[in-house]
């Protein structure tokens, strides 16, 4: 009987502390859903619908250099979206997150459009790749930013 | 009496089930060696060393495509190999894994080097985010890589 209970005990503090094995499809729809909401507040609030979706040790990797941390980003956002005309926007194609789900990733494809400068409408678009962080307060934050431009389209002639 | 046994055998069981935390910074070191050993793997194999460092579902992320899987991309980069003067070298400066160990980045500088038609040598230095997924034979392979080049220098006149 003695041993009985003790085997009880073992099963329910075994079943109590095994880690609950993580709902990988759960944690990959909820990193599309936060990169879909980064690019709902960057259409919305622009620069800094852009910004607040960066951790704040996190990196933009232009071509023109490596941006860091919120207010170098938001520095930088800032001149791009001066321009009134210029929009980005995306929709994430594929993500996935590590089995503790506080890292991950989505990339999709990207579409920035502006007005040259004679005034032409022009369509830049590119593929991502953002890699996410958990944050303490349970929030998805973009770590790296990182995208390609697809090559120039031929124009037609005038 | 019972009930001290029952009390040691759950602190016991609980000791036991607990997971162990994960050592993040021994993570990153293995993931930094890892992207050291793809750069010195694609330096000595080129085309076979770059491919094997691929998961199977890996891909490349290049301006003019991605190109998903090792067949496609044995391809891609035999063709960029084809050309002998051709080297791709990189060294990674960052690096993170999630908590479980399973699935993480490194970012870098990139060099590529090759000559131009009229033989001359061109260098192009970048920068490049790689996302990597722990295998279950317990290997590191690339999931996604992509990559962008800085901006041109300035060139001498003739």
């Amino acid at each position: 009987m003695r041993s009985t209970a003790l085997l009880a005990a073992l099963l329910v503090a075994c079943a109590c502390a095994r880690p609950r094995p993580p709902d990988v499809a759960a944690g990959r729809a909820a990193l599309q859903e936060a990169d879909r909401a980064f690019n709902r507040a960057t259409a919305e609030r622009r620069t800094e619908g852009w910004t607040e979706f960066f951790a704040d040790d996190g990196a933009m990797m232009l071509p023109t250099g490596t941006i860091t941390g919120q207010a170098a980003i938001r520095e930088r956002m800032a001149k791009a979206f001066a321009d009134t005309s210029f929009t980005l926007t995306w929709e994430p194609q594929q993500a996935d997150v590590g089995a503790a789900g506080d890292l991950g990733y989505t990339l999709g494809r990207s579409e920035a459009r502006f007005r040259d400068e004679q005034g032409r409408p022009v369509v830049r678009t590119g593929r991502y790749l953002t890699v996410w962080k958990k944050q303490p307060d349970g929030s998805w934050k973009v770590a790296r930013d990182i995208g390609v431009q697809d090559p120039p389209q031929a124009r037609p002639g005038p």
